[in-house]
């Protein structure tokens, strides 16, 4: 046997199934092992963003990390931006990295280039020097590494840069499987003192486990019983919600909005929540957002146990009863006539079948997420770290997670151009994503931002760095030349014919709605 | 005026012309600022590897450097792979990545990452502190530290992290245009000691500036003179030749063929080249790859001025009326029937216009290189840091720093997906360049470095992980989505067809070769 069978050998026995890939020559003895072992299933990605992110949306929906396999530092680099993002959703992420042998690295060849360096913008674990004999034990060290849900700043990413001679070299034993996962740290805030200074001008901040059902319950029942409000993050990693669920209000994108939601409030208390900050620094705006006398508190930590802490609490004011406002389901008007981003989520919110995943990105899908509490449960996985071209990737891992899920990639039309190739590995997959492309033919949040610099109008060399268009795009067309059937729809009738069509199509669907 | 301002019109006044970009929220006052200097080319590209490898290919032929505009951490993580190849080809490019304020950084916001550790794989000079009143000399600190041509192993790039308040902080006074450039330094070998080692058991290796013609003219005449070979490595950054030009060999790519080509070579003089190595490292073949015995030996350091040493060993040795060997314009074969890599090859050479560029990747484009040298005078810029998905890119690059020549990006179907976004900038720049996608529905170098395992049979997952099948992507039709009118040949007739009809169309052309 040689280390890289043993790798993958252990990898699986330790409940890894799914490695997103896009190997190159230094990974060839890896997909050789994985040949070997078709129970870890091998998804081949065309372009290793798409890898990063899928592995993202996989391990939000499984709740374990997938593998992703890539090639040198050029290979991690392409992944960069979705390890990003998946780095400030907490999931948890392993990555294989095929490097040269340490000698080799050493002649400077082509392809060499500092991944350590690269990795450390991403990685809360890394290691470098494996040989055949470590290799197995290295992968499960990953493996706890980023199942450790101590979700720090450096997030739950693990990268494993392979020595090629690590690979090839041959391995006597291979290593028992340990995987250590140790428990939540719980929080040692004081809850009495905490429940004393809860009022009606308090709220409860929830991010991290205070986004889990059980946590959002808690939260839901303190406030009914103080009489305060309770609110999520901007961009919450994954939001399982839907009618009979406690209403939890959402702060805003806008730092202006977000002051305006504190106003009057005097105490954030905040569980598994940092306190608001702007997304960008503005000159006129404060970073920081809450009222300048208001008095943060902690009740959690984001690494701690959160659920824990907010049921403490809850016991600690004897709330457990108190019954919170929830969603409730709603029948829609059924839309007619020229599309608007409003209408489109209202009929998505209308036609998904329970149980769907909602896969957010910029663009205007968020406005799929005001309906779908009216609607049916479902899931919804945002874009947690700001960099665009998360939702079509997040959508895969997403589907291979839960199969029997129908899947809906949320995207605007600037965000999915960043990693298109993600409708390729859908179509080969045959997954349940239906793509929904918000075209309206520009970056419209930067036409907004730079609005917002004061002046009147955009310029015509500015406006041209907006603008998708001279050529437009044709995401139909493009969907189907990637294997994915793309219809592009122009009216309310048509988005509700196509989208019955495609949710009783078996594998993927690209419908461009032109706005 | 604002920081922002200022650094625009700096950079306009040191001769930098053209900005690939790609901006976001942290970039609206450097695209405010260029909408106010419209000769300052904004050229909106829809993923940050298109943005790096159009620089690369711009640098290549203009060779002076353009700028990017990348969004953060993500950003510059998406460009980083182009980047790899940049600095492996030793192109000046000015990276201005828009980050935070320094005091909004440590608040964490969800876009925050360490830019300045990715930074660092890829670039020579980093500044992260710059105000709005330094923000100016720092862009033109950036331009002498590229435009120096001490080509080391960090290349030539420079990456200005910009803080958000310096672009939008009041500047009193502009920085006055100094750009530095010292003269390359000069080699201190001992010319008369390497004129009289050299026999005909020598070879003469060239890279960086010995691959200037100059350079190649002065090796091919000592070669002459000596009765020794001649070679360029395997995958030089630019090669301007074609009829008239000294014959010189290239270093194959695999190692086997490396140690074969260097057989019975008992000493290698390095003219702006390193010893040669293995591209990968392999179990069974060393890296190093010159024969055990072979003396290497110094004439000029490729940080050095190549061009002069090799015209002083040539004076050294009295060769400057050797008459090398030269290509001679050839009539080709007209080929019919069935597409063979080959036979494209043949009619791009033969069809191509005087002063044509190519731009090479992984797939089979290579094979134009040998006919070309039959055909006319050509420029060939290669993939230099086997990153693949660099020939789209750097072919909007080169296009538009010689508006007038036809530009080819020979593609891999695996590599063009990497950054195949690349077509719409070609489209909305009406730029000439003619897309050749090789496609054989799967990434041939994988499977051929898998055989090398030592296995016979490549397994149905393995293989799976190779194949670009299960869809089968429709390059012509992807091209026209993305609004580069696409065509898709099957014969050696319709390939001549297509592409005179593309090299008479004004603006850009994909042709996908079914092989």
């Amino acid at each position: 046997m040689n280390g890289a069978r043993s790798l993958i050998q252990s990898l699986v026995k330790a409940g890894i199934e799914v490695c997103f890939a896009n190997p190159g020559t230094s990974e060839m003895h890896l997909v050789q092992a994985m040949d070997a072992e078709p129970e870890f299933r091998g998804v081949l990605c065309l372009f290793e963003g798409v890898c990063t992110g899928a592995a993202d949306g996989y391990a939000r929906i499984a709740g374990k990390p997938a593998v992703t396999l890539l090639h040198l530092g050029p290979g991690l680099g392409n992944g960069i931006a979705n390890l990003h993002n998946a780095r400030r959703a907490g999931s948890p992420i392993i990555n294989l990295v095929g490097n040269h042998t340490q000698d080799h690295e050493k002649l400077d060849a082509p392809l060499t280039s500092d991944i350590e360096t690269l990795a450390k913008n991403v990685s809360r674990w890394i290691k470098t020097d494996s040989t055949a004999e470590s290799l197995a034990a290295d992968g499960l060290a990953a493996v706890s590494a980023v199942m450790q849900k101590a979700r720090g700043s450096k997030g739950q990413i693990a990268t494993l840069i392979i020595p090629a001679d690590a690979c090839w070299g041959p391995v006597t034993g291979v290593a028992p499987i340990t995987v250590a996962i140790p428990s939540l740290a719980q929080s040692n805030a004081d809850f009495a003192q905490i429940a004393e200074r809860l009022t009606a001008s308090s709220l409860i901040l929830l991010d991290k486990d205070g986004l889990l059902p059980a946590a959002r319950e808690a939260a839901a029942k303190i406030a009914k019983h103080v009489g305060c409000r309770v609110a999520m993050t901007a961009f919450p990693a994954r939001i399982d919600s839907g009618p009979g669920s406690p209403v939890i209000e959402r702060l805003p994108y806008f730092p202006e909005q977000v002051q305006k939601a504190l106003h009057g409030v005097d105490h954030i208390l905040l569980a598994g929540a940092s306190e608001p900050v702007s997304f960008f620094a503005y000159p006129e705006t404060p970073s920081k957002l809450a009222p300048a006398d208001c008095e943060r508190q902690v009740l959690a930590e984001g690494h701690q146990d959160v659920v824990l802490a907010l049921q403490s609490l809850m016991t600690e004011l004897q709330s457990d009863s108190a019954e919170p406002d929830r969603y409730q389901a709603a029948a829609f008007e059924v839309p007619t006539g020229k599309l608007t981003t409003r209408w489109v989520a209202t009929m998505i919110a209308q036609q998904m079948p329970e149980g769907s995943i909602l896969c957010g990105d910029s663009g205007g899908g968020a406005a799929v997420l005001g309906p779908a509490q009216q609607s049916s449960a479902h899931t919804w996985l945002n874009l947690t770290g700001g960099s665009i071209g998360q939702g079509g990737p997040a959508a895969i891992g997403a589907a291979i997670a839960a199969p029997n899920a129908q899947v809906f990639a949320l995207l605007g039309d600037g965000a999915s151009m960043y990693t298109i190739q993600a409708l390729w590995t859908q179509a080969r997959e045959c997954l349940a994503v239906i793509t929904v492309i918000f075209n309206n033919q520009r970056y419209g949040i930067l036409e907004t931002e730079y609005l917002r610099l004061g002046v009147n109008e955009i310029g015509q060399h500015a406006g041209a760095l907006f603008a998708l268009t001279e050529p437009n795009i044709q995401f139909a067309d493009l969907a189907s030349s990637l294997g994915v059937p793309g219809r592009r729809v122009d009216s309310c009738e048509d988005f509700q014919a196509v989208l019955a069509e495609a949710l009783h199509r078996t594998g993927p669907t690209l419908i461009e709605v032109m706005l």
